[in-house]
């Protein structure tokens, strides 16, 4: 019975505007050091500046992709087949897993083969790992061996955002070319609130920030679809979308959509929150063909095993769900175990009380037992699970406010001491960690979680929603998010969960998704400059110089969302023959301060700058003159 | 000849979306100490709690309004008489003005009579005034000699938003009440940066903040129209809207439709920054419609006189503009007296020149003729005209950088120093001064704007323009700023001028209004959350409270844009049933969060909260055993 009538396995394609190139982009790879690392990055091709500004070339610009094949016109997208797998020989050379003859998941083995869902499954044709007994795969354990793995020199490739060779070109290019690198590379000094940001990312730093749990690489062996990429505070911020259907609406190739047009506009992990009939079938086809890691939240599937109710939970089932899920190869799992039975009454007295999904199922679950919860005493067990698949944890934090008015209370923080316990377990086995933060916090209290996360979680990285700084805004919690987001990130926050601007009232269709994400990218870069992420203002500078040469169609395609800006522009000058124009529809041709500027340029130079330092000398006795006329005359009153 | 074909004075009517009110909304009066003071606000009604979260009434609650009487139903509107004039009694009984017989400006009198404007004309039955001679009128004049103006007082009446009041009359109702009060007011200590809050703000207070020049009361005599508000660090933090056309694009009444649409949403202040044709009679329809001040940049228009030629500006022409605006009744002028000569070459070796267009008129000036300002060399005539109306300065930042390549450059701070020069020869003439601020400026530099001004401008109240945090995302500048602004707030800048998503990419259109409105609001509120501003919480604890309650119409109406909050709710549920339903379409009936935390209350309720206590003891010792099987192993590696 296929309850999604609009969806069909085999008819499945891709969503077509996930699959065009960004304007005037081109797909690259940088190779590492064996073949077989490939790493993709997006290139902005650039116009000539206009002779009127000195007419010369502007180098393509390289930025962070996170988009995958699918903006690469050589790449052939079948969603019925998922994507490539360039992480298999790697996994497979490390000779610590086995291929499994049938899934280790009850329900997973009885999902694959009821027959009610064959319309709908995703049609598997690569077998299953499992470590080999006694095995661990995390990139953890290689890290704390002194194993720099693939997938490590990939993400320090990949966070270098080929500046250096970028800059040399440009340096290669005689006079000119060391000026204009200058500028472009030009960045004010940042306030990195304690963050060991490297000149260049070396796959030694990545593995020793990995060994030490600074950083995660989220890879799961059974996703080897996956470009892997690194969340830690001592890269570049990054940012995740939450995707999924509810019980209410449910249509599994608009998630798909949702996964392939959030990596588009820069989500560097998805999670699908799913909640509705087929959670095991959508999340296949999404993790199939998704090159960002997916996480998810476990225990809404579980508590759709058993109907909904929560104190039906058990351990048994919980289990049999983490490793449906592992084997699907879901890259790091939401885990509540933090929401521990002596902290549930302390959430009485708030004002929104527990508004976490899994917290509040965990609570319920303590309640009703009078137990302290399964997640917590069975945490060494799930560990089990985790170092079999390298999942990593994202630890959840069931107790975050819902509301300013909750903000930094006890039962937040209590639970945030337990994440810090437990990551001391995790990382006893040697398993990824990070940390998932609030929620609502006026601006003035957010700088507290950064320091009590770093504190009591031993630097693990931190994953925070939002947080939102005012409740007054339902339908813009974007914003009032993303301007937490922001300062979070620039305190040391490693990915930041977007909020859409559906956030309390729906959930997000394709536009919300993009407009949630884009405001996220711009929290992050935000963040990126303000830390003194080395190379974070070159896109800045690239895109002013633009700007100032009127370049507009470069302002637009070296801009996070082209389409829009273009859209915007053409709103009030829509002709072609405006968008070379030395001006623009705010001013009109004769206010042009732009222009003016170069005037200004152009006499500085004409006349040397000695004269500058004359004109400032000969003006200093007149402002005197003013100061000494009554500085303190206003002082009278 | 009328090249505003869609234009007719005589058919000029309200634009319908203004003069709704909101939903849910009621207007309502606060009288003063003499009846003629009459300050506005807003109740936005609430419905009970429902009886599974404890049946309460949730009394309406009061929110500032800037709307003026459009969303008054017992008003007439009609905006070819113009508003009411609430303010002309106490500006006549003060008996230190005169009525003109004729307008002292040349070119507005040759407006008056031109044939050809006929149609176009605003038709003005009030006659003009001006200060009688040797006469000074500005609220800081009378704030120095002690008087406590009717403007002053509606102010203080207006900035303490009935708080008090409503509280009281809250505790009133019994213990629940004052159970509920106390839950309402709850706010978390602000971090404040210096800025001195009072718990309640004084007529007396207003009167001292003004006269030693912390604050400011933008009213001109020629604006009786105007319900008074203040500018200072000390207040609620202001929202500025640009409004204006351009040479490309023109249209009277889209102008004036543009500023009841501000007003709507938010705007505590409107900049007309119009450049085409016929800015004196757009001009002329917006102040005798608006009933918020009035902001211009005259150099605008007097380039306009000049052909747009620059280099014939001079001070006759510009002497005149600023004289025929003050008989407008423009309530503040930007003027761009910083740009100094000497400064101009310092802005030769930037990414972006200079980008405001004043900044740059002045600066093309100064080069072509090679001499000093002339805003700069006839400043004290210029004040002697601005205290004949009582206009207020706002000292604009030419040099302000254009990109975060050019922030807290040298140009930019020695203009900043110019303005804090200016502030103390304004002051000198008692008139009341703001100082304009950036602009770009990535998050790390945004503290060392406002501490400098502080320090160079003897805190008169900083206004600023976002500022920008990245210059990546054109179409979306009204968020790279609004954090910005939220940060900058924070730190004690009194007003925010909003950026709108159309910044850099052309004029925006009314939807753009009211995106960069809401958005500038959120950073408004966000930072007087942060400084701590007493009663701020208290809209986000109704909201919040309304949301953990499921009272959806409630959490639409408290918000600041009610109709795109109920609009995204409709989208997934709806039936009038989903919006009285105790769940929502994010998690569906199973999985709400917000009623297990009903679960938990009642729980807690039960037991009591001894239990809580005893519960946390007993883990302790578990928590240490987790402690103790290793702490240190992670650090193996």
């Amino acid at each position: 019975m296929n309850t999604n009538p609009q969806f069909l396995a085999t008819k499945a394609t891709v969503d077509h505007a996930a699959v065009q190139p960004l304007p005037a982009s081109r797909k690259l790879y940088e190779t590492g050091s064996r073949p077989d690392i490939k790493v993709p990055f997006r290139e902005i091709m650039q116009d000539d500046t206009p002779s009127l500004f000195g007419g010369e070339k502007n180098p393509a610009l390289t930025v962070y992709d996170t988009s995958g094949p699918y903006t690469d016109p050589n790449a052939t997208i079948d969603i019925r087949k998922g994507l490539e797998t360039p992480r298999l020989p790697w996994i497979l050379e490390r000779q610590d897993t086995e291929a499994l003859q049938s899934l280790s998941s009850q329900f997973g083995r009885t999902r694959e083969t009821n027959p009610e869902l064959e319309t709908l499954r995703f049609t598997r044709t690569r077998s299953v790992r499992r470590a080999l007994p006694g095995a661990n795969v995390t990139q953890m354990h290689y890290a704390r061996r002194g194993i720099v793995t693939p997938e490590m020199e990939f993400v320090a490739i990949r966070e270098n955002v080929r500046r250096e060779r970028y800059l040399e070109s440009l340096r290669r290019e005689g006079s000119g070319g060391i000026r204009l690198a200058e500028r472009l590379a030009h960045q004010h000094p940042g306030q990195s609130f304690g963050a060991a940001l490297p000149a260049v990312v070396t796959p030694e730093f990545v593995r020793a920030e990995v060994a030490r749990g600074r950083a995660i690489i989220p890879a799961n062996i059974n996703h080897p679809e996956v470009e892997p990429m690194a969340i830690g505070r001592n890269f570049l911020v990054k940012v995740n979308a939450n995707i999924g259907n509810s019980a209410i609406r449910s249509d599994i190739s608009e998630e798909v959509e949702k996964m392939t047009w959030a990596i588009r506009w820069g989500a560097d992990t998805v999670m699908d929150l799913s909640t509705g009939k087929h959670i095991h079938e959508t999340r296949e086809w999404i993790v199939r063909n998704s090159p960002v890691p997916i996480g998810t939240v476990p225990i809404y599937q579980a508590l759709e095993k058993v109907g909904g109710v929560a104190e039906d939970l058990n351990w048994e089932i919980f289990r049999d769900t983490l490793i449906e899920q592992a084997e699907q190869g879901v890259d790091y799992f939401t885990i509540h175990a933090g929401v521990r039975l002596p902290f549930v009454p302390m959430t009485a007295s708030r004002m929104t009380g527990i508004v976490s999904r899994g917290g509040a199922i965990m609570a319920k679950w303590c309640l009703a037992h009078h137990k302290e919860s399964f997640l917590y005493d069975r945490f060494e067990e799930i560990c089990e699970i985790m170092k079999t698949y390298d999942i990593s944890f994202s630890l959840g934090d069931g107790l975050r406010p819902g509301s300013g008015y909750d903000a930094n209370d006890e039962a937040q923080f209590a639970e945030l001491r337990t994440l810090g316990e437990l990551t001391q377990v995790a990382w006893r086995h040697d398993i990824q960690v990070m940390i998932e933060g609030p929620g609502h916090v006026p601006m003035q209290l957010i700088r507290e979680n950064m320091e009590l996360q770093l504190k009591h979680c031993h630097e693990a990285p931190f994953y925070t929603l939002g947080p939102l700084t005012t409740d007054i805004a339902p339908g813009y919690d974007h914003i009032t998010s993303g301007i937490g987001a922001a300062l979070i990130g620039w305190y040391g926050t490693a990915m930041l969960c977007y909020v859409t601007p559906k956030e309390h009232l729906g959930l997000p269709n394709k536009k919300d998704v993009k407009d949630g994400l884009i405001t996220y990218k711009i929290a992050a870069h935000a963040a990126d400059l303000a830390k003194g992420h080395p190379g974070a203002a070159i896109r800045d500078n690239a895109l002013s110089k633009a700007r100032f040469e009127f370049r507009w169609e470069d302002q637009f395609n070296l801009g996070l969302d082209p389409d829009t800006a273009r859209a915007f522009h053409d709103e009030t000058l829509p002709k072609v023959s405006m968008k070379v124009a030395h001006f623009c529809s705010m001013c009109g041709p004769k206010f042009c301060s732009m222009k003016i500027s170069q005037d200004v340029r152009d006499y500085a130079k004409k006349r040397g700058l000695d004269e500058v330092g004359a004109l400032v000398q000969g003006m200093a006795a007149k402002s005197a003159e003013f100061v000494s006329q009554g500085s303190e005359i206003y002082h009278k009153v």
